[in-house]
C-alpha cells in the first residue's frame, strides 16, 4: 500500500492504449475537462477536482513536482505553470514508468504523436490505427462508394504493415449490439452512398461516421488483418448510451470472430468489467483491459481490479492508462495501477490463497507481458523502434 | 468503524428522501412487513428478521431502547411496547440525528405529516410531492380529459409553490424505458380519455397511473417547474421488474431534460448504482442517492457506498433513509449510513489515497451540503419551516 | 482467515447441486479443461492453471496428497498418478466434508452416479434430474409429438416420486428470456413435431431441444410436480449468451409460478447474483445459489459471497459446489465456501454488525439448513439413503 518510492523494483509497464499529450498548456479550466468524461462544465457549486480522479492526481502529481500530496488545485496549477509544460511532462513520464506505448491516433486536438510520446517518456512507441477516423479521412477524399470502399481497403491493409493494432469507437457511435457478421456487398454499398450524400450536406455530425452497416464492415476490415482489434466497451463520454456498450452484446460478433484468431481487446468495461472478464474466460482470442476503470475509479482501482481478476484468466488482462492530453493521466493511470495491483495481490499472498511466486509472475504478465504476446511487441527495443514480429 | 458514541462530534443530516412514520404501534407481524420490500409473509421457515436490515435494526435500536444490541426480536418489540410508540419515536428520530427532511407524502397508510415529524425529530420538514399520487387524487374528481389535464396542470404548478421537489415512480408503474420527449398533446388527451374511463369502471388497479404516456406527462409536468424530481430507479417492492429500472435505461429522458437544467435525482440505483453514479458524472444536471441500497445491505452498507463514490462525482451524492413506516428505519438509514461513509472515508486517507480535510468535506457534502445546494434548502432553519431559497 | 484444521468444529455441508466424477484418470490436459468453462485449449501463452481457480485447486489439494500447497501443476499431477483415481476421490471427497449429495444426472461423460459418489464420500445422495436430458431420451424413443408429450409427461411424475428435484438449463439453450406462461395445447403439439421431425434428419445438433415452446412445457411440467426446480443463471460455457441469462429474466415467470409455492433455485448468477439475491429477497418461493461462482472466483469468493449477502434473506441462500468431473472441484468448492462464508462472517462480527450467535447460526443454514428445509432432506440418514419426506 506504500507509494512508489525507488527503493523496490517496478516491472516495466506496456500501455496498450493511450493518446497523444497536449502540446501546449492548458489553462485551469481546461486541465479539469480532461478530468472526466462529461462534455460540460461542472454543475454549479461543484468542481471535476471533487472525484476520484481529482484526489488521485492530487495525490501522485504534486510530489513529481515538488509539493506535498493533497496540495490545493491552484498550487498545483501555479506550480504547474512555473516549471513549463514541457518539463512536467518530463516528470510526469518518466515517474510512470512505462516503457512502452501503444498510441491510439484518432484523437482531435494538438497532440503529440507516438514518437514525439516515446521520446518525452524515453520509451517506445507504435500506433494504434482508429477505424472510423480512418474511414472519415478516407471519405473526405473520395467522390463515389466505390472508389470510397476501394481506398477504404487500401487503407486499412496499409496501416496493417506498421500498427500495432485497430481500434473502434463503434460503441459510441451507434452501440454495441451491431449484427454480426460482414455486411452484404450491395447493402454495405448502399450504405456507403448514403453516408456519402448525407456528408455532401455539409453537416458536421453527418460528417461522422455512425452507420451501424459501415461500422460492421470496418470491424471486419480490422478482423481480415489479423492484427489486434480493440473495441470500446462500457464508461465513456455521454456520446454513448452505456447500457448499449455492455461487452455482453458483442457475444455474437465474438463467436462470427472466433475461427479467424483475430485477437479482441475489450477496452475499460466499467461497470460491466466482470462480463468483460467472462468473455476473455471463455473464449481464446478475447482479452481485457483495465484502463479508464482504474483512473476514474481512484481510491476504489484495487476493489475494480479485483472484480477483473475474478474469472479473467491471468493471461488475458492487459494494463492500459487511456491517458489523453495531460501529463498527470499517464502518471496517475500507471502508479495507481501499480500500487492497485501491488495491494490485491499482496492481500491474496497474506491470506494464503495465491503464492509469492505466483503474484510476481500474475504482475508482470498483467504489467506488461501479455501486451507483449498479443501485440507481437518485440521485447528487446532499440531506441523508439520495435522491429514487427 | 466504532458506534455512535457522543464523543465525537457529527456533522448534521439531510434527509432528502423519506416517509412519514406509522401513528399507531405495529404488531410483530407488521413489524417484520417494514424490514422487507416483499409483499408476502416471509418464507415458511424464515424470517425477514434474518436479513442485513434485520441485523441492523437488532444492532442499533435495542441500545437506543436501553437493551442490549442485538437482542432478539420479541425481547425488543416487548420493550418497545413497553415504552409506547412516542417515547420508541422519539428516542430513535434523535439518534438519527438527521435536521431537515424532504418527505414524500404519497404513501398510503395512517402516517405522520411531515410537520409531525419534524416536531417528533425536533427538526424542519419540507414535502416531495409524488406526482403519480397527485395525479390520481385529481382523476378521482374529474369527469373530463380536458378537465382533468387542466387540473393536474394547475395542481403541479401549485405544489411547486411549497414543495421541495417531486417525485415519480414510473419504476414501478410501467419501467423506464419510457419514450424520452414530452407526449403530443393529441396522445396525451387520448391516453387521459381511456384512463379516466377504465377508472370508471371501479377496479382499483385501475384507478392507478400505469399509462407509459400519462406518465411522461407527468415528468415532464415536473421539470417544468425546474424544482428537483426524483426519479425511483432499482431496487423496490415486486410491483417492479427490476431489469426495466435499470437508471441507464433513462438515458435519452436524461439528454431531453439536460437543457432544461431542471436537476434529476436517481433513488436507490441498487444494483444499478454504478450506472447512476456514472450518470451523475457525465451529465450535469444528474445526482444519486444513498438510501434504500445502504438501510436494505446493514453490514455491507460501506461496500455499497463505496461503489457509488467510484465514478459519481462528491458534489452529486446525497443521503437519505427512505424510512417508511418505522422510527427504526429512521434511525439505522443514519447511522449505517453515518457509519459506512466513516469507515470509507477513513480507510481511503489511511492508504494515503485521500487527505483528512478532503475526507471531512466530502462527509459533509454527502451527508447534508448537496441536498441544501441542490434543494435550494436556507441553512438557517427557524423552528420547523424554511424560507424558500 | 485460517485453514480448515481439524482443530475447529466444520458444520456439515449439503451440497445442492453437484455432478458425477470421472471415473477414469485424466490426462494434463484433459485436467486443465476441467479448470475452465471455455470450450476450446487456452490461448496460446496462456494456461487456464492460471486463474482463481486454478490457483484455487493448487492451494487447497496439494496438502491433501501430502505437497506443499501451490506447488507446480506437474508435480501435483504426477502426484495424482502415483496414489491412483479411487485414492485421490477418496481423499479430495472426504477433505470436502460434504454429507449429503443432490447430483444432476444429466451430464454426458462417464461419470460416477449419485450412490457411488455417496459411497466414495462416506455420505448420502439423491438424484436431481434435468428436464431437457430427460426429454430428449424420451425423445429418443418417441414417434409422434402426442407419443412424446404423454410419455415425458408420464417421466416427469415418474422422476418426481424418488429425486430430490429438478434442473433446467433452459439459459443454455434458449436463455431466459423466455414467455412466462405454459404453452398451449396446440402450440406445444407443433412445437414437439417440428423438434421430433428436424431429429429424425439425424443432425446431433437437431437433437437438443432448444425450442422455448418445449423449454417452457418442461418448466412447467416441473413446476406442476412442486419439488424444487434449480434454474442455470448467470455464467456457464460459451454455449450460453450471458446477457440472457440475468435471472432478472425470469421476473414475470417467477410471478407465474408463484401461486404454485414451487421452490425455483436460481444457480450461480454471476455476475448477475445480486439480481439473484433481489428476487430471493422479494418473492417467497425463491432462493439464490453460492456455487460455481464461489469456485470460480477463488481468492475473491468471499467477496462474491459477500455481495449475495447484501439483500437476499439468509434463510434463501444455498451452498453448492457445481463440482464435475474431478474431486478437486468438491474439495476446492467446500473448503473455498467455508473459508469464504467465515471470514466474511468473522469480520461482521469484529465490526459489531452481528453478533457472533447470529453469525453461527446464519453459517449453518447456509451450509445445511436451508437446503434441508428447501428440499424436505431427513436430517437424520441411514447409510446412503434418506427418507421422502
Amino acid at each position: 500500500m506504500s507509494g512508489p518510492g525507488p527503493a523496490r523494483p517496478r516491472p516495466p509497464l506496456v500501455d496498450h492504449h493511450c493518446h497523444g499529450l497536449l502540446r501546449g498548456e492548458p489553462d485551469a479550466a481546461a486541465f479539469e475537462a480532461y478530468l472526466t468524461e462529461s462534455d460540460a462544465p461542472a454543475a454549479p457549486g461543484t468542481s471535476y477536482f471533487d472525484t476520484q480522479l481529482g484526489f488521485a492526481v492530487r495525490r501522485w502529481c504534486p510530489p513529481l513536482l515538488g509539493l506535498p500530496p493533497h496540495c490545493p488545485p491552484e498550487r498545483y496549477l501555479a506550480r504547474r505553470r512555473e516549471l513549463g509544460a514541457a518539463e512536467v511532462t518530463r516528470r510526469l513520464l518518466r515517474a510512470a514508468g512505462i516503457t512502452e506505448f501503444l498510441v491510439d491516433t484518432g484523437l482531435p486536438g494538438d497532440l503529440m504523436g507516438p514518437q514525439e510520446l516515446a521520446e518525452a517518456a524515453g520509451g517506445a512507441a507504435r500506433e494504434i490505427v482508429r477505424l472510423e477516423h480512418l474511414a472519415e479521412r478516407v471519405a473526405d477524399a473520395s467522390r463515389t462508394a466505390d472508389s470510397f470502399l476501394a481506398t477504404l481497403d487500401g487503407a486499412v491493409r496499409g496501416a496493417a504493415l506498421t500498427a500495432a493494432g485497430f481500434k473502434s469507437v463503434a460503441a459510441y457511435r451507434y452501440g454495441l449490439d451491431l449484427a454480426p457478421t460482414p455486411p452484404a456487398p450491395a447493402a454495405l454499398r448502399a450504405a456507403a452512398d448514403r453516408w456519402l450524400a448525407a456528408r455532401a450536406g455539409g453537416d458536421p455530425v453527418a460528417a461522422r461516421l455512425a452507420d451501424p452497416v459501415l461500422l460492421r464492415h470496418l470491424l471486419w476490415s480490422a478482423v481480415r488483418t489479423a492484427l489486434p482489434l480493440q473495441l470500446h466497451t462500457g464508461f465513456g463520454d455521454p456520446d454513448l448510451r452505456l447500457d448499449r456498450c455492455d461487452p455482453l452484446l458483442l457475444t455474437d460478433f465474438i463467436r462470427a470472430v472466433r475461427p479467424t484468431g483475430c485477437p479482441l481487446i475489450l477496452l475499460h468495461g466499467y461497470p460491466y468489467h466482470r462480463g468483460a472478464g467472462y468473455l476473455a474466460a471463455v473464449h481464446p482470442h478475447v482479452y481485457a483491459d483495465v484502463g479508464l476503470a482504474l483512473t476514474h475509479t481512484g481510491a476504489r482501482a484495487g476493489a475494480v481490479l479485483a472484480e477483473v481478476l475474478e474469472v479473467a484468466p491471468f493471461g488475458k488482462v492487459l494494463f492500459s492508462t487511456d491517458a489523453y492530453g495531460l501529463p498527470e493521466l499517464y502518471a496517475v493511470g500507471a502508479l495507481l495501477f501499480r500500487e492497485a495491483l501491488d495491494a490485491t495481490l499482496a492481500r491474496w499472498v497474506r491470506d494464503g490463497a495465491w503464492c509469492a511466486a505466483d503474484a510476481e509472475r500474475v504482475a508482470a504478465l498483467v504489467a506488461a507481458g501479455n501486451a507483449r504476446r498479443v501485440y507481437g511487441l518485440d521485447s528487446t527495443i532499440t531506441g523508439n523502434t520495435w522491429s514487427r514480429p
